[in-house]
């Protein structure tokens, strides 16, 4: 019997999905991309193209018959029972629940297939391969369209009574008066300091005042155009990069108080900007923590490439099929 | 050789020290009680008569010699390094650190002991003996003069990189000019939901209005007066307790969206008045909770003797040794 050396990795999004076939040292053999969105609500037709286009991954790869078993990272997604549900972002599951690995495994013949949320996926994968290689204790905060979060506690990630743990994007950051959050709370941590929250922070920030910015002549400003007004020395963009990571910086104290992680990694398309938020986040947190851990807790940025973190975080989850 | 079969358990407080004989079935053998603050800076002066006070009750007990190891807890105790360090309640650790385990166990010719902080020690026993039995994952709220916590996950107690997780005591409930907790941060749980909280905020709410209330008649307002009047159907009384619920409810929602626990367990002098305190936390914590957990987070209160808990707590550690 040959033996079965390579796992894929699978991140579910919500517009596209990507896969990719990996060896034991986190080298991506081979990867493709299918369309997430164009099956409605048909969540079956969509984990049929997805176990084709595996197949076809692996046949590309050489590793036929060779794979351990296939990661799935997924927004929602539920590590005991192996079912997306709820997600408002696909379509096929977001008015309930979908047993998504028993049936992909299905469709591949019985490869065992195991799922977790993204972000946890996402702390798996800096955990195996990443910044946080041979780290036990520390906390991945992706800071994409949400804010998500992936908590790892003695070398393992937390998933707690119902493998829902780790909603860190949905803390209390701003108590009073807060932002009505897209999950119906309001304040919550996501609603300030995601991709989003940082274009309406600037957003409302331009509306409320007539200080000149470059920001000005954006049409829908994106937290892109922030960065890049930052960038231009833009005071107001600045100010919004301080007031993001001060919030970051607040919250974190906290997180550090439960579980005393030796790092925070940030990992998604704001933590690219990194130059405006450090040093915000780094001041406010220390501000607010306990003695004990002022100046202690280290602020990393995610080392792996974007393109392929999701794919390797996923796939390392199936290391342990 | 003969066997094992007996632990100790120590509960360090402040003015006074308790320990006791147990056996495998939680039962309290002997036990007793000495002081703590009688011997000023002096740390081996304590731990000295610590030891022989253990042996003493050891010997009415009839173990002696079949002791298999002697569990700590104690305000600030790490369990990765056996010391207690910067204890502002303890005079002998309050301004470095002291290698109280090693120290012990040499007094008591090598016998093993564990040490870790006291709402640590309060998780285990109620793992062990009381609410929690049997659970996974659950969150302990002691509620004394200060605001403590253990938590535990995949049925572990979580220290963290460095042995001090899980001081949610000190994270932050109220943000815009919140009071200034004992640790110096402003806006912290305790600082609100510990005894010495509950009498400052009868206290403040007399002083800035002048609505009649029992609580006018007090010298000396404690909790245990607010308690009393609010059983005598005190209106000023009853909201303080709501109020109290209310933040220890806001709080727990974000301690669930961390760790997703199955229940959370309140421990300490405050958790006996729960008449007044169920409510306004379940409803409290439920409006702030995602979708997927609400209505579906237990709040549990303690059911072990508060006279008996903390030395129970504290020797199911050395069960572990």
């Amino acid at each position: 019997m040959e033996e079965k050396n390579f796992v894929v990795g699978v991140d579910v999004g919500g517009q596209t999905s990507k896969l990719g076939v990996v060896d034991a040292r986190g080298e991506v053999l081979a990867q493709s991309v299918i369309r997430t969105d164009t099956y409605g609500a048909d969540a079956e037709a969509f984990i049929s193209a997805l176990a084709d286009a595996i197949k076809k991954v692996v046949g590309e790869a050489g590793k036929t018959g060779q794979i351990r078993g296939v990661g799935v990272g997924a927004p929602n997604g539920n590590y005991y029972t192996g079912s997306i549900a709820f997600a408002p972002n696909l379509e096929w599951a977001a008015k309930g629940s979908v047993d998504f690995a028993k049936i992909l495994s299905k469709k591949l013949g019985g490869v065992p297939v195991s799922l977790t949320n993204d972000a946890n996926a996402a702390a798996v994968g800096e955990m195996t391969y990443g910044a946080a290689r041979g780290m036990k204790n520390f906390i991945m905060i992706t800071l994409g369209t949400g804010v998500g979060s992936g908590i790892v506690i003695n070398g393992q990630v937390v998933y707690g009574h119902d493998g829902f743990a780790g909603e860190l994007g949905h803390t209390c950051v701003v108590r009073h008066n807060g932002r009505t959050c897209g999950c119906g709370k309001q304040g919550c941590l996501e609603a300030y300091c995601s991709a989003i929250g940082v274009a309406k922070t600037a957003r409302e920030w331009l509306e409320s005042g007539d200080e000149p910015s470059l920001l000005r002549d954006c049409d829908n400003i994106t937290s892109k155009d922030v960065y890049d007004a930052a960038k231009e020395g833009d005071a107001l963009a600045i100010r919004v990069f301080n007031y993001t990571g001060t919030l970051l910086g607040r919250q974190f104290a906290d997180f550090v108080a439960f579980s005393a992680p030796e790092a925070i990694v940030l990992f998604g398309g704001l933590a690219r900007s990194r130059e405006f938020l450090y040093e915000p986040i780094m001041n406010a947190m220390n501000e607010n923590l306990l003695a004990i851990w002022k100046g202690k807790v280290k602020i990393l940025f995610s080392q792996l490439k974007e393109s392929d973190a999701a794919i390797l975080g996923a796939s390392a989850l199936a290391w342990e099929l």
